[in-house]
């Protein structure tokens, strides 16, 4: 058993992170501005707390071994249209966080970074580790400078950790209100009975990976003892956005309605990650194909708005 | 003629930038926080202002064609000290004069970034531009996140730039006050009859470039028309400090005594720059040698010092 801390636990990464450490019989403390599905994560201390205020953030970390560090306050576009304030929310208390671990003695600090934006508009698919990195929103850059950090930390204080380059997640806990994930947009419109919106043609090609099988690939990245201090971790394979329609529709057995809008710059036309690092190093490799993974999250989406919650 | 806008213009390669420009007939815009050459500096616009001030900064580069953008308000020591300092000082001002430089309809920004940090412990040189980044201080990174910034804001806005990673420059107005520059420390002792300081054991090997040629280098890289955006700019030879001590010796025509100190940890074994692209694309080559370069420093030194200026 291990003492775990992660930031960013309210959201929909954090509380399936949470739920699966807790089930593993781990102790968890989660950190977050809120807590909104709190009541799914029994004996999980719960704290929340604004991310800049470091003595918060200290709290909820100083009995942990392992930092999952999943906050990100903001999204492609809104970093992109204030580039100052992705900064002064993300990359800052991030660096104060790293200085609050190396004095704490926290074993190793697990980062997860954007598979889908830090490499940029990329000349070859799939994406390893090692492709040049050249991001195209200042959302990607921040990730960017938190990996720098991270290995400066380890270099100049001993801090271990592990970076984690997750594609485009989706699953159960994903919420479209927070400009989230493309599927949960879907499938919330989808229960809601509205058209679905895509910006562009539908042609954008992302590497979508559930969220059960990226936890799994979180913990093997706590627990790895290699060399490596970076992985890509997602399905490998790449849908188009109209895949995804298509794969719906044959999941409900009927035709959906698809509005379509203007592309927009942040989008990079394609984006599919090499996970062979993570499958030879972590022992690591996802499990739930497309079809599966959609049948959960609509399973989810249903029985929680049903619930007369919002998604 | 073009209009200059030299941002960090009170430092030493701001002055010998401005001094440069002037002397082939540009106009030129000088900002610093202080200006303590201004009187070398005839027929220059010196606007004196803090780099964090936006309305300042506007208003120095509102007539430019061209922003040279110099300003670093830290050092390798200082930025892993205060990590959070060195971002609110050097990358968030720097975000919000792109955005001012976008909106002015600046032509092109020039970035002085920095050769010796930004590849970090290399594992073979000359290092080339698309050598792995890997700074080890924080100083790097923040040199590498601008360079990010400066892609996004060409993306997005099309602001066009060029980065100049620059290697160890020295020359006259370089004070070692400022804790820039082994060559000028060095200089400043030799003159002051003081024996000069070593951190490590004199084999840590850099690549030195006499301020000159370093100024040629910018000018070409604000005519590049070329697709290419970083060119690293050095002398491309390898000099360790004991190389230099023993350069001065033959100089002098005298031993130099050396105090050697325990080694740090923000600086990297060696770092020598590939140049072939600057060479090639730009059309530009070093031409001072060392021998040439000390010489012309220690008598700008003994000249400054003579008249009772600290350098």
């Amino acid at each position: 058993m291990s003492r775990f801390a992660v930031l960013g636990g309210g959201g929909f990464l954090g509380v399936n992170l949470c739920r699966f450490l807790l089930q593993a019989g781990h102790e968890v403390t989660s950190f977050g501005r809120s807590m909104p599905f709190q009541r799914v994560l029994a004996g999980c201390e719960c704290i929340e707390g604004d991310y800049r205020d470091q003595a918060a953030v200290g709290r909820a970390i100083h009995r942990a071994d392992v930092v999952f560090h999943l906050i990100s306050d903001s999204t492609p576009q809104a970093a992109n249209a204030d580039m100052v304030m992705d900064i002064e929310n993300n990359l800052v208390p991030t660096v104060s966080l790293l200085k609050t671990c190396a004095e704490t003695g926290i074993r190793r600090v697990i980062f997860i970074s954007s598979g889908g934006t830090v490499y940029g508009r990329v000349q070859s698919i799939p994406i390893h580790e090692d492709a040049p990195i050249e991001p195209i929103t200042a959302y990607g850059v921040t990730k960017v400078s938190i990996e720098k950090y991270l290995a400066i930390f380890e270099y100049l204080h001993g801090l271990d950790y592990r970076v984690v380059r997750l594609a485009n997640p989706y699953g159960p806990f994903q919420r479209s209100a927070k400009g989230q994930g493309v599927i949960a947009a879907f499938v919330e419109r989808i229960v809601d009975n509205r058209p679905l919106e895509i910006w562009g043609d539908g042609n954008v090609v992302r590497d979508y990976i559930f969220v059960d099988d990226a936890m799994e690939a979180l913990v093997a990245a706590a627990n790895d003892t290699s060399s490596h201090r970076v992985f890509n971790v997602g399905s490998g394979i790449g849908h188009s956005l109209n895949d995804l329609v298509r794969e719906l529709e044959s999941l409900l057995g009927r035709p959906l309605k698809v509005a379509y809008r203007q592309g927009r710059p942040v989008d990079v036309p394609v984006n599919v990650l090499a996970i062979q690092r993570a499958r030879d190093v972590l022992g690591w490799a996802p499990r739930t194909d497309m079809r599966q993974g959609l049948e959960a999250t609509l399973g989810w989406a249903s029985s929680w708005m049903a619930q007369g919650v919002t998604v």
